[in-house]
């Protein structure tokens, strides 16, 4: 059994793109865990991909399962042993946890962000919501502040259900923070956060399916996005930042994860965003933690799991890394309506 | 005073590539240290752009300097007033310094590594060398570990002044590290440490300008190197490395500095990394310290820097950034020969 045939197994019959490197980080994370919401976050592997190549691999008898967890048969064992596959290794710095950022410098934003936070509204399936944590969240402004696109800027946030808005204008330093979103409970929340804080925060409710309102465009130094992970609804909402931006200079915020998104997904969108104008100049791994949110049962990966036991709340296995590029050169401002079904293509796990 | 006309006056008969950003940044820098060597670390502008700006600032009566320190004009503070110019925020994890990672993992490894490197050759101009801390080459063996391209891996280091070759195989991990080097003194010393530590190095006397000898074509899972900073010099090295790989899956370390490459010319490099098979999995901001090295007075900036006084050598102002990218699609196995003077652009300060 090599690697290779495992993974035409495995991807026979389906959309998605599973390299060796994917079948090998599977096996990789089976060796330092029997809890599947572990084996999902260390081995970086898109959930859907992963899901079937469990399935490949017990049906190969690499692995069995219970009502459980997973093990390794002792054909299993021999296969690891004749690849020279290692169990992953954890080196996220004990202070940051992987961020590279200090907090303490954001002073009392913090815990105001965090007590604000604790009555937010739960998210929602029907607009792909899924808020991170505070903490991941105030280190997102912490990067902005570092990397200058924070302090007496004007900041765009688009789609906001992770408050990114509130947390920024805690901190005193950007003159003005625009947070869009689809939702009005998540207008509201903010709204009422700005007047009870005194906050320089003005919200818009807008769908980001359509083109970004025309008195926004070109107004902002900085935006902030967490895109739906379909590579032209991707795509399209990073546009909708870009053209908000004031011109060559302004910096963008993104979030991009590895469960719902193959590295060959990764490669077109840093293709398009580099033929957009842009520079990738920052690429954290792991920097946004999700806490498992309510719907998990109703997700879209949920059948496809071979444990269908919901994951320790205390544990995060859901992440995504940022992506912080900047505009070199002026950009198209021409934006695509989008229609029909953005969210979902054969990748999505959590829609 | 504009920004633009700042740049322009500042790019004037040069063949820089300077940005309003770039203006800002130094701007924001001065804010923060009147130290020439802080501004060059705090700014990220490149060193020959940002002499440049300094030149093009002190004409237009915006700052002034004397044999110690650049100051603001009180004009120069009026236009960071009017500009919201704000100071740089150095928001560093103070256990990991900005790399995310956690070193105790790695043992004994990292002491063995500092008690070795104590005597280690010193930097040659002639060679475009300069090498890291011994931190820096620590937490870069670390990154490795952590995604998995270290244990039980072939390793390829190509040019070895930071020593990579001896970290990695210090911690036991790698199963075979090659280092290649045009200089024997590193070679001569890599092999020393490797036979008084048994460790599994093999060294390869080899200018990197010469394609990568046949015999070690396609048999490494991963690579590490510091390439030049001239475009065409760095593709170059970079390809030599991706020849390297066993294929698909493997993955490279790649060091690049804002000192002496612009965004611009980062962008190009990004265009070419993907469209040469590759993703980009990390980038890591200021992820390797430069201690002062010895031919700072004959390097090529040094007659352009405003304040001809070496730097504090407690301190540091050279750093670089890591990028890590991994290979999706088989790369061409071609290479060119480099001919001429690969280490010069206009770009070039330290050569």
């Amino acid at each position: 059994m090599t690697l290779h045939e495992l993974l035409e197994r495995a991807r026979e019959g389906t959309g998605l793109v599973i390299s060796e490197r994917d079948v090998e980080r599977t096996l990789a994370a089976l060796c330092t865990s029997g809890d599947l919401w572990h084996v999902i976050d260390y081995s970086d592997v898109p959930v859907m991909a992963l899901c079937r190549l469990l399935e490949a691999m017990r049906a190969e008898g690499i692995i069995t399962w219970d009502t459980a967890r997973i093990q390794f048969s002792p054909q299993g064992r021999t296969l690891c042993e004749q690849l020279s596959i290692r169990p992953v290794r954890q080196l996220a710095c004990p202070t940051c946890r992987g961020r590279g950022l200090d907090l303490r410098a954001l002073g009392r934003a913090g815990e105001a962000f965090a007590e604000l936070a604790a009555s937010r509204p739960s998210a929602l399936q029907e607009f792909d919501q899924g808020y991170v944590t505070e903490e991941s969240t105030m280190y997102r402004v912490a990067l902005m502040w570092a990397r200058g696109d924070l302090e007496g800027k004007d900041v765009l946030v688009l789609g906001d259900d992770d408050l990114v808005s509130v947390a920024a204008a805690l901190t005193g330093a950007p003159r003005r923070v625009t947070a869009l979103d689809v939702d009005p409970r998540i207008l509201g929340f903010i709204e009422d956060a700005a007047r009870q804080h005194d906050l320089p925060i003005e919200t818009v409710e807008h769908d980001l399916r359509r083109p970004l309102p025309p008195e926004l465009v070109g107004h902002y130094d900085a935006f902030a996005c967490d895109p739906t992970e379909s590579l032209h609804g991707f795509l399209s909402f990073v546009q909708r930042g870009l053209v908000g931006l004031r011109g060559p200079g302004g910096a963008g915020y993104l979030g991009l994860t590895r469960r719902e998104a193959s590295l060959a997904k990764w490669r077109e969108i840093q293709k398009a965003l580099i033929a957009q104008g842009s520079v990738i100049t920052d690429i954290i791994h792991g920097f946004h933690d999700y806490p498992n949110w309510p719907y998990i049962r109703t997700m879209t990966a949920w059948e496809h799991l071979p444990v269908k036991q919901e994951p320790d709340p205390a544990s995060c296995w859901y992440r995504s890394d940022l992506i912080r590029i900047e505009l070199l050169e002026a950009s198209a401002r021409e934006q695509s309506l989008l229609e029909g079904d953005i969210f979902n293509d054969a990748e999505a796990a959590t829609t």
